[in-house]
């Protein structure tokens, strides 16, 4: 895929100084382009990097006044710095040619439903009375069981896994071996000291514009539904256990634990590796610094660190003292062997 | 699937007050009971719900005494909350159908053999002198390797991977994508700073009744066998790692990681995001919190907690003066001017 | 797969005493010797175990003085410990068939270049303009986007997941459902707190003989390469994001986390379930205790534990304190008391 400078100009109403039909092919940083690239200079401590570049173009600000003489074509903007997610977008929507129509290699049951200018890739797997909406990209090798639910413009990376009844909402993204609906981890502990599976018999639902990681799991809810609200974003090889319902608009960093039947609210964000236990409520807008075990219910707007989490100032604060503990000790023990010689002295 | 609420009620030997023929489909809690569903009332502070349930039916205990007129069919019983399991099991063996023969999409060699009643689903791949016991449900997109066993009424669910020669037991679940005996982590460095591949030519064994989560992964062993016992429950993204035996009926919930040659005992629980280091030996009936990391051997029924693990009650109280080192250390600062002052003073 | 013990002895340079045509299929532990396998003795505390072995072939020391008659058939060596890595290597090499050819029921584009002696196995799928190396193995299930490229002698075992334009080296191995290349998690907060998809337009490379573990992830960057040093090894259930810069021979233990835009030097090794924050650098030969979690640059030879991080010598002595923190706060309670007592007398 290239694009000239002119079309990128143009995206952005932005002025040409230079060839406008250079061929643009990918972004790169000002300090790595080559030919082929585009780059952009926001920050003017990188400035000496324009005079040497071998971009084929560079955006830079309205604002910008060269020293030198610069080779690559410019492109001027407004705000060079915010031009780029845009940028970005624009590249990779020319990119990714959108698929349409079934491979002869997929399983697709009559009984199920697909809709207009959906893709259904090689090895796919569409069970019973299931339903893909409009425009939705099942990739290779993706799963979809029975009264699967799909919806429009979703997009089912390579190898992606849904169980039987679950439900996924329009414009989801799910990325490759993700496995949605695999049974909660639920089990009635036996006199005899086995333990009996207590049967998972709800689904999980995922409402509009929600995003999940490669080789995360959501797991169903034992009645009822595992949920994840509007637009919630969820990275990598996380675990969202059964019954756990997850507001709109939260972030969940890679490799997070949501242990079973704990309500999170709305606009929170969790950092890597940290976690919950079960049955708890977290409010909205809690942040959740990585590593943290968050092990009771949780008031709005916390700020958290630790196992157990607490403030994440107070967690720092007494962190920094526990490095010094040895020191500490020793000299409460000077202050005791002090006040005992005193003490046999005045006898 | 639907099915009566007198055939519910037949299943519980209980008693029926209102329409017997009403269809069921699902069970709820009863704070959210929609025509269709199945709640039951157990804990009397839900009381107030029955009242205005739109539930098909409700099971309810012999003691409950009405206090008003309700809607939904009543199913009497000895024991509502007991009855829960009980159902749910009802209703997802009526629920699953259970499949059989061989999708003509599935690679089978010729060398392997299928048991009777088995299930062999669509892009899946049986490798050669592989053995699927009967009944097995092995579901699409699943790859069992060369010289596999696997037993009887075994689920592998879409997406498992099973390497050559491992050994999985009769009834036992593997959720979809988890993977059985990939090479463990080992190997040797060199001198010249990088790492040469010690062979990995050991199985995985998988005894009977053993569940294996989402996206879990079990290494093989160097030699010989990682082994997990009999009717030991393991959670979505937990790692075993190569020559690790695990004895039967413990439970690990997601994310756990049990590092190299470690052997744990019997009815173990492990938290979420707990780990242990390897080479160790745990006893039987150890319980380890959430995020906890086992550096040593471990007694049978010891209680753990903390990164390294010391006893949980011991570490929430550390914990709690963890959190007061500020204070403390302002303490000591104070008993020291203190004294200090006072012996210039002396002088 | 049987060999001789002849076939063996040969391979080392050794003698051998007692029957040379007696078959080896495996290796084993010298307590767990069974007809087929081959023992190695190099431990003077397992000695007893020789003389009751029920294994065909053993391996011992030029050293070693049998004080009884020894069934097996012995194989005398310079240094039966060191031998063992390599037997395992013979037995492997002779165990693994290469295949090659190309499953008549894999999908590969007419676009891809296929090396000679390549395999693609059943339900495999290659999109356009991918090119794999001579002799690169591509097990059943394996996913390869477009415009990838796979390096010779490669192995990607079932399920593995590579999106388009990634790149691979040449004697890489990658473990079962890996996922090389998914969306790196990055999202511009709105002023209506939803968040906007970053498009991520950059590829993850892997160099030469790096070896990625069942499960783990490796995310593509936003702009440029995620990207794997040479010879790194990296255990399952691993997440390095987007942007990440890995350099050679270093050791990611399971669980590991990297967070975006982090650089990471040489010769490292991380424990298990450890992590650093973003943006962040590590400089050569750090080695990190499992569940630590760094949060700031790093120095070279640096050993960490805790999180934060600080010198892992540090965190244990201040954890040893902590593990007695409520006995120091009695002991600072009894001084006060003390104090405070003095000073009321001396007034």
């Amino acid at each position: 895929m290239q694009v000239t400078a002119e079309r990128i100009a143009q995206h952005f109403n932005g002025e040409i100084i230079g060839d406008p039909y250079v061929k643009i092919s990918s972004v790169s940083k000002i300090e790595n382009g080559k030919p082929g690239n585009i780059c952009f200079l926001a920050n003017p401590k990188y400035e000496h990097y324009i005079y040497t570049s071998k971009a084929s173009a560079i955006i830079i600000n309205k604002t910008f006044v060269p020293k030198e003489k610069i080779a690559p074509t410019l492109i001027v903007v407004d705000n060079a710095y915010s031009a780029v997610a845009s940028l970005l977008d624009l590249l990779n929507s020319l990119k990714k040619e959108k698929r349409s129509g079934r491979s002869w290699r997929a399983h697709v049951s009559w009984s199920s439903k697909i809709g207009k200018g959906a893709y259904i890739g090689a090895f796919a797997y569409v069970g019973k009375k299931s339903i893909i909406g409009k425009g939705s990209q099942i990739y290779p090798q993706v799963y979809i069981g029975n009264n699967v639910t799909v919806g429009e413009n979703v997009i089912l990376y390579q190898g992606v896994k849904i169980y039987d009844g679950c439900k996924v909402g329009d414009n989801c993204i799910l990325h490759a071996n993700c496995v949605i609906g695999a049974d909660g981890f639920g089990f009635a502990p036996q006199p005899d000291g086995t333990y009996k599976k207590i049967p998972q018999t709800g689904i999980v639902v995922l409402d509009d514009n929600v995003e999940v990681g490669a080789n995360t799991t959501i797991d169903r809810a034992t009645m009822g539904q595992t949920h994840i609200g509007k637009g919630t974003k969820i990275d990598n090889l996380v675990q969202v256990a059964h019954n756990v319902e997850i507001g709109h608009d939260n972030v969940f960093a890679a490799m997070t634990g949501i242990a079973g039947s704990t309500k999170i609210g709305n606009n929170c964000q969790f950092g890597g590796q940290s976690g919950t236990v079960g049955h708890i409520e977290v409010g909205d807008r809690v942040r959740v610094g990585a590593q943290t075990g968050i092990i009771g219910n949780t008031k709005a707007d916390s700020l958290l660190m630790g196992t157990p989490a607490i403030n994440y100032k107070n967690y720092l604060k007494s962190y920094a003292h526990f490095v010094h503990l040895k020191e500490y000790k020793e000299k409460i023990d000077e202050l005791e062997a002090f006040i005992k010689k005193e003490e046999s002295e005045e006898k």
